[in-house]
C-alpha cells in the first residue's frame, strides 16, 4: 500500500472501531448474588482488608496487571507538539499492542498540562490503580526529569519507553549486526546521531554493554564535545560521564570516517551515499527516523553498508520498540519488579537477539509477530 | 448466605479474580498490515487529523465510549475514610456494573490525594481520555465543591453518583410508592435523615419535581433549622433556597409525627418502630443506610409503614443506585450530552418507575437485572 493509502485506510478503520481497546468484566454477572459479591455488601469485606494491607491491592485488584501509558502529546511520533489529542490514538495503539504481544492490559493516559511538575503530580496521584507506568511520547530533555523523579518517588516501575524500549531493540539489533560482519564491541566506533530521548537512551545502554566501544554524539549542530558552549546538561554529563567521546567538533560527515555503526534517531535524510563510503568496511546502518529514516536501504547498500535497519515495517530489519516493551511490562508485572534495571534491559537485549538463530544482515531482530518474543524479553525483568 | 458467608467469599472471588475487569483490543491485530493501521505508520494520519480537530477525538478514540469511576477513598460504602487502596475495589466493581448493565466502558481511577484542588486539578489533566467523569464515594462536604468546579470547568459530563445516581432511585421509588398508598406528592411531608452527599442530593431532586412537598431535614444534631448557630453553608443554602422548610428544632421524633415519608441516608438503627407508629397512615419507609439499615423491614411494617424500601438486594424494594448509573452515563454518551441536568434526572426517575407496571407495597422499583432499565434510564438523558 502507498503511504497515501495507508493513511486513508488508518483513519477510516479508526472511525469505524471508535477506539481502539475496550473494558471486559473478568467475569459475567448474572445474579443478585454474583452482584453482592462483586459489589455490595461483598466488595465492603475486600475494601476493608485493602484498607489495612495496601501492599495486598496487587493481588486482590486490577493493580496487579495493569499498566498506564501517559503521554502529554509533547513529542508524538516524527508529529511533535501535537497535545493529548493528536497523542490518544497512539497509546490507544500502545495498549492494544501490550495485549496483543504480551497479554499485558494496558490503559491510555494522555494529560492536559504538559508542566513536567504538575505531569508528575498527576502521575502520583493516580499510581494506586497501577501496577507500572510506561511514559510515552514526552519531549526531551524534560522526559528525563519527570522519569527520574517518579521512579525515585513511586514504589511500581516506571519506563520512558521512547528511551528505553528503543534501546533494547537498537541493541539487540547491534548484537547480531556485529556477528553478521564478524566484529568486535571492543574499539568499536559508533556514531549516534540524535541525542533526544531515544538517542541518550541508546547511548548509556550501548556503553554500558560495550565499555570499550567508542561512542559519538551529533546534533544538529554537528559533535557534541567540551568545546562546545551552549551544551545543555544532559549532553555535558554524557561528556562527563565518559559515555561519548570527542576530542574536537566536527559535522556528521567527520565523525563518520572510519566509523563501523551509524546509529540514527534523528532525522530523515541527514545521512548521504558519500559519507557511508568513508565509513569502516563492513559497516553497519539503522536508520530509524520516522517515517522516513536517515537514508533510505538500498542506498546505504549501494555505498557500501552490510547491515540496515530501520522503523519501518516495509524493509528488512524493522528496529521497533514493540519488540520491547510489550515483554519488558510483562516481566515487571510477573516478577512484581519495582525498578527496570540497565542489567535487566541488556539482558533483555541478549534474549532478543538470541531469538534469531542465525542472524543474517537481512535478520538482526525478530519480527513483531514472532513466536516467543514478549517471552524472551520478560524473562529479563526479575 | 450469612454476612460472613458472603464476606469470606468475596474476599476468595477477588484474589482468584485478581481484578474485576480487563482490557481487549477492539479488533485483533494479526498482521504486520494491520499494525501498520492501527499504530505506526498509519495511526500518525489519525494523530494528525486530531491535533487539528479535537472535536473528532469522540469519533476516532475510546472519548466517546470511556467513563472515569473516580475516588478519592474518603466516604467508602459505609467504611468511612479508607484511601485509595481500599477503594479500588469498590470503583471496580462499578466499571463491571457499567458494563453488565449497559454496555459502557468505564475505568476506574483512584486518587492518591484528598486535597480538593487537587482532585479538580488530577481530574482536569486526565479528562481528555474521558467522554463523562463518575465521581464516587467522596465525602461531603467536599463532593460538592469538586462537583460544581468540575461541572463548570469540563466540556465533558460530570457526575458525583453517590448524590445524583442515588436522588433518581430514590424519585423512582417515591413515584410509585405513592400510587401504591394513593397519596398526591402535594402537601406532602418528607423527612429526610442524613444531610450528607446522597440526602442533600434527594431533598433537592424531591423538591423539583414536587414543589408543594415539605422536606424537613434531620442531621446528628436534630432538625435543620435557622435557629442553629453552627450550620454550614451546605445546610444554610438548603435552608436559604427553600429545599427544607424547619420553623423550630428538635429530634427526628419529633419531626416524624404526622410525616408521610421516611427517607434515610444516615446511620443502622436511628429509626423505631415507636416512632413509626406516630406518623401519618400509610407510611413510606425508605431506610438505605448500608449495610444495615435504619429500621429492619419487618419492624417497620409491623409498626405500620405501608411501603418499606432498603439499599440490601436480601429484602423487597432494594433501592439501589446501579439501578440508575449505567443507564444515565449510556444515555450521556449517545446523545453527547455535556451537563446531566434535573430536568434529566426527572424524567429518568419517571422512566425507570413506569418500568414497574402495577407498583405493590412489595415492588416500587425494578430489579437490577430486569430489561430494559439501563435503555429506560438512558432515554431520559438528552
Amino acid at each position: 500500500m502507498s503511504k497515501k493509502d495507508v493513511n486513508k485506510e488508518a483513519v477510516a478503520l479508526h472511525k469505524k472501531l471508535g477506539g481502539k481497546i475496550r473494558i471486559q468484566g473478568a467475569m459475567q454477572i448474572k445474579s443478585r448474588a454474583e452482584l453482592s459479591l462483586v459489589y455490595t455488601p461483598g466488595v465492603a469485606a475486600v475494601s476493608s482488608l485493602l484498607a489495612k494491607h495496601k501492599n495486598l491491592t496487587r493481588d486482590y485488584t486490577i493493580k496487579g496487571k495493569m499498566i498506564a501509558v501517559i503521554s502529554d502529546g509533547s513529542a508524538v511520533l516524527g508529529l511533535g507538539n501535537i497535545g493529548p489529542y493528536g497523542a490518544l490514538p497512539v497509546m490507544e495503539g500502545k495498549c492494544a499492542l501490550f495485549k496483543t504481544f504480551a497479554d499485558v492490559d494496558a490503559f491510555p493516559i494522555v494529560l492536559d498540562t504538559q508542566d513536567p511538575d504538575k505531569i508528575i503530580e498527576v502521575v502520583m496521584a493516580i499510581a494506586p490503580v497501577f501496577g507500572g507506568i510506561n511514559l510515552e511520547d514526552i519531549a526531551a530533555p524534560k522526559c528525563f526529569y519527570i522519569e527520574e523523579e517518579l521512579k525515585k518517588r513511586l514504589d511500581i516501575p516506571v519506563m520512558h519507553d521512547d528511551q528505553h524500549g528503543t534501546a533494547v531493540v537498537v541493541l539487540a539489533a547491534l548484537i547480531n549486526a556485529l556477528k553478521v560482519v564478524k566484529k568486535n564491541p571492543k574499539g568499536l566506533k559508533i556514531v549516534v546521531s540524535g541525542v533526544g530521548a531515544a538517542g541518550v537512551a541508546v547511548m548509556k545502554l550501548i556503553k554500558q554493554w560495550a565499555p570499550h566501544a567508542d561512542i559519538v554524539a551529533i546534533d544538529s549542530e554537528g559533535v557534541v564535545w567540551k568545546g562546545r558552549k551552549e551544551l545543555n546538561t544532559t549532553k555535558q554529563k554524557l561528556l562527563k560521564d565518559g559515555v561519548i567521546v570527542a576530542t574536537k567538533g566536527g559535522s556528521l560527515a567527520d565523525a563518520l570516517v572510519g566509523a563501523d555503526v551509524f546509529v540514527g534517531v534523528s532525522k530523515p535524510g541527514v545521512l548521504t551515499a558519500a559519507m557511508v563510503k568513508t565509513m569502516a568496511p563492513k559497516s553497519i546502518i539503522f536508520a530509524m527516523a520516522n517515517p522516513t529514516p536517515e537514508i533510505m536501504p538500498d542506498v546505504a547498500r549501494a555505498a557500501g553498508a552490510a547491515v540496515v535497519g530501520t522503523g519501518r515495517s516495509d524493509f528488512p530489519n524493522q528496529i521497533n520498540n514493540s519488540l520491547a516493551f510489550p515483554g519488558i511490562f510483562r516481566g515487571a508485572l510477573d516478577n512484581r519488579v519495582r525498578q527496570i534495571t540497565d542489567a535487566m534491559k541488556i539482558k533483555a537485549a541478549k534474549n532478543l537477539a538470541a531469538l534469531v538463530k542465525r542472524p543474517t544482515a537481512e535478520r538482526v531482530v525478530p519480527g513483531p509477530f514472532d513466536k516467543g518474543v514478549a517471552q524472551a524479553v520478560a524473562k529479563a525483568i526479575r
